[in-house]
């Protein structure tokens, strides 16, 4: 359950000032208590050598998803950071787009877990092409961090 | 030891392709038989939103520098795919450039482990920002993947 | 869906022969398709110094039960490896009992990605308390190696 | 450097109350600040299927060497709690002896991460088998929990 009533609000506010998710071309999907879904379209700005999508831009939304998964839940004035995630890649990202779901697993006083399931859609049908854990710390003391 | 020769022309030729790389503003650094080096400069393109670079794009140059790190050791036609990776984020991305090296810990014949520190570099002086550890496929059976 | 009809023979057999799994005092609970269990009671010989279960107990039943799940898969005549594991510690390892459920997110030729989830069930009521995925690899052509 | 003088006997004190490393014959072979060794050797009761030593057991030793690394700097009265881990195997666990070499790579307040070497020694030669990375979590204000 959220804490903060403008959880919404928070996370699209902080979700617009990374500048990483605008280059991606990333956007915000749905925000819900403890669920937060991110997406993008495969093209070549974004692709590895192979043609599909590289494994930083897969990971880049799909921490982003967690991370804002986890703040879903905190309570005002608090920040997350991301302490480490481990990512696996099951199959290829390719499609028309790619979509990162977040939910937390555990969500603690110092330390989220949370969970991302990454999918390529094509012609309107979902792949599994990606799955990241990621522990994320709650930051509430530093200044500047509200987010 | 490197089983091909030209793999420093190949990875040269691999990074070019990787649009994300370029999207990024990463340039490759260095190469040697089992280490490779990527580096990028923090600005608000790839910022998260505290301002500090964002976890994803310190993720994919270390991939990268991870998978080329491997590369580097594979025989002529085969490819790598990273299967997994983690990435522990030690200290804030920020400075004026970012430094992924890459290197072998384990060269398999399917899989390669390979670690990434990665440094924030500020007034000349270097600090540990995160470190990675990839899983890396060895690809010598499809179409099109050479790199 | 199962390739050897023989797989639940099969893990059972390959269970028997795993000497940590009779030191831990971890049981077989339940083999089907692409899921396994495995169980083991908290005591004093698993555990660890604020008197919970040991985080290396916890992590040997559930890359146990990752990898069974793995192999209940495959053909015959393979067995399975774990190339690298995760695990996140949620909640302290206590109760009657402590169970890993493995299962399968992607089965590939070389490389299947399953994740365990690890319960202590106090009271009969469970609670989560690790998650763990795990990159297994298929050994197909190793000498005595087929399971 | 170390914060507690007596954080030797600390180590020594907490890993005999680790009943899971008596059960799997391991013994602490060196502390320094922020560096810690546990052997144990190969044997039945802590084997896999093929007869190497079980990933569960070698996962064992390297975490709590990863935790002892990262208690021989904390303050007094603290203690230290997994927050997650993760290990790649790159070896089969076959030799002599299994040695865990764990050190600090950055100690933080709130979280450190350590990583562990794991090698086999076999006929007075060692080779890696095992990488582990641990978040490590310093806990102050549990009951009970100071080691």
């Amino acid at each position: 359950m959220a804490q903060d009533n403008g959880y919404q609000q928070r996370i699209r506010a902080s979700f617009a000032k990374q500048g990483l998710m605008r280059t991606l071309g990333a956007s915000l999907e749905h925000i819900s208590p403890g669920v937060v879904e991110i997406a993008m379209r495969p093209n070549g700005a974004i692709s590895q050598q192979h043609g599909f999508t590289h494994a930083g831009a897969v990971s880049a939304i799909a921490d982003s998803a967690a991370g804002y998964a986890a703040l879903s839940l905190m309570p005002h004035g608090t920040g997350v950071l991301t302490a480490e995630f481990k990512i696996n890649f099951v199959a290829p990202a390719a499609g028309d787009r790619i979509i990162a779901r977040g939910r937390v697993v555990k969500a603690g006083r110092t330390l989220t877990v949370a969970q991302t399931e990454v999918f390529a859609e094509s012609g309107g049908e979902e792949k599994l092409i990606a799955l990241l854990i990621a522990t994320i710390m709650t930051v509430a003391d530093r200044a500047g961090v509200s987010d």
